[in-house]
């Protein structure tokens, strides 16, 4: 069986238990926590080169990185597709899917949770609110505004069907939110409506409802993701 | 015509070079370097939502994001493939090169271009050896070691055949070169045979060949790889 290393409310992990889920594959998940060194198995390194999450076994194959993986799931599980077909739209998905790994993620979500999880619950000090307002104030507006402005001419980011690059942006904004933020409807109108049907999407509506556990567990506010489900 | 933006000692536009040489596209090269601010066109945040390099416009068509880029190359113009079909392989030609964007470029070659290049030619203050010996006694030899270790079963990274994988490593390792680092064949001589098979490439080749020039204006030191390929 397909096994997922990995914890569910990492914005790239969710990425593969969503296509899995999507085409029907059953799958195992190995709870592993980079920032909390306890619970990494013993041979991580040799699992995730990076000691990145996630990486999925598939018999005796190993692989990391969620863009890889997703093609890999792809390609070997061709229904229900996850990434278009056309050439534009096909670039257009991965450049999405892309951007939510190299900028929302890396200059938002990241430096989010660690200012407000990793430092008060796993290095037990205070979160630095300057460097959080300076992501609030500064790259969130950038990138937030650019994705709405992406948003005017189709309902999804690489067309009209939904596309890993929706996941993967959406999947930014489930974990942004869990962390205590809010994405601000009233400024960014076409971002909340695609929040609002990616979610509601069943293979990722299903990832979100399979992993409230970890978000109560690890003291998460899953309030927002949730009612947006109903 | 394809439009490249960008500068061929860059890492991730090299790979956009070859992908369009080795499909036999024509294409213009339209100089951008993100670290002189007075090469940026007038428009390129509307080019380049990120701010890098490299971005294409076909036709009406702008895309950013070298990996994404090749992709829709590759599914545009599939002659030629530079990704496998079969889907493991697919997925390890895809780890590497994200994991050349990811690990290498980020921890090894883009903070030595900081060092090298960056900081006495455009910040006018000297490199800090610290911050260089920390990439070269510990990143590097993780990174080399791991690519070293993932050689021993075929040539290539993903195969027996070239792949974009491949190309994303290299092409970092000719930027390692021409900011005058080297390769240490004697404890990586996988990874230096990799090297040599891969510049070597008729389309590798010709897009090393063709950038000389901008290698010899920003004053880098060509001769390494230029050896490598007689
Ligand atoms: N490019 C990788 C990025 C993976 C990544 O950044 N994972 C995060 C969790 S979402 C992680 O492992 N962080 C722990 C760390 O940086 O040590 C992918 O798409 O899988
Ligand atoms: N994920 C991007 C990364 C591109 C990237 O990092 N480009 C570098 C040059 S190789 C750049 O634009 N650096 C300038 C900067 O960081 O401002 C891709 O694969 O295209």
């Amino acid at each position: 069986m397909l096994q997922i290393h990995g914890v569910p409310i990492s914005v790239h992990t969710r990425k593969v238990i969503v296509a899995a889920i999507e085409k029907g594959l059953p799958y195992e998940l190995r709870q592993v926590v980079p920032v909390v060194p306890d619970s990494l198995p013993a041979n991580w390194r040799a699992v995730s080169p990076t000691g990145l999450i996630p990486v999925i076994s598939d018999g005796d194959f190993t692989l990391g990185d969620s863009a890889a993986i997703c093609a890999y799931l792809e390609r070997a599980h061709p229904q229900r597709p996850l990434y278009p077909a056309e050439p534009r739209a096909l670039g257009r998905a991965m450049w999405f899917e892309n951007y939510a790994g190299g900028t929302i993620f890396r200059h938002i979500v990241h430096p989010l949770f660690i200012e407000v999880f990793v430092q008060p619950n796993v290095n037990r000090i205070a979160p630095d609110q300057q460097k959080i307002d300076a992501v609030l104030n500064t790259a969130l507006p950038e990138t937030f505004g650019y994705l709405e402005s992406e948003l005017g001419m189709s309902r999804f980011l690489a067309g009209d069907t939904l596309s890993m690059g929706d996941v993967a942006v959406v999947s930014n904004l489930i974990t942004f939110q869990y962390i205590g933020f809010r994405l601000d409807a009233a400024r960014y109108p076409r971002l909340a409506a695609l929040f609002q049907d990616v979610v509601m999407y069943p293979a990722v509506r299903e990832a979100i409802q399979k992993e409230q556990a970890t978000v109560q567990g690890m003291g998460l506010n899953g309030d927002c993701v949730r009612a947006a489900l109903n």
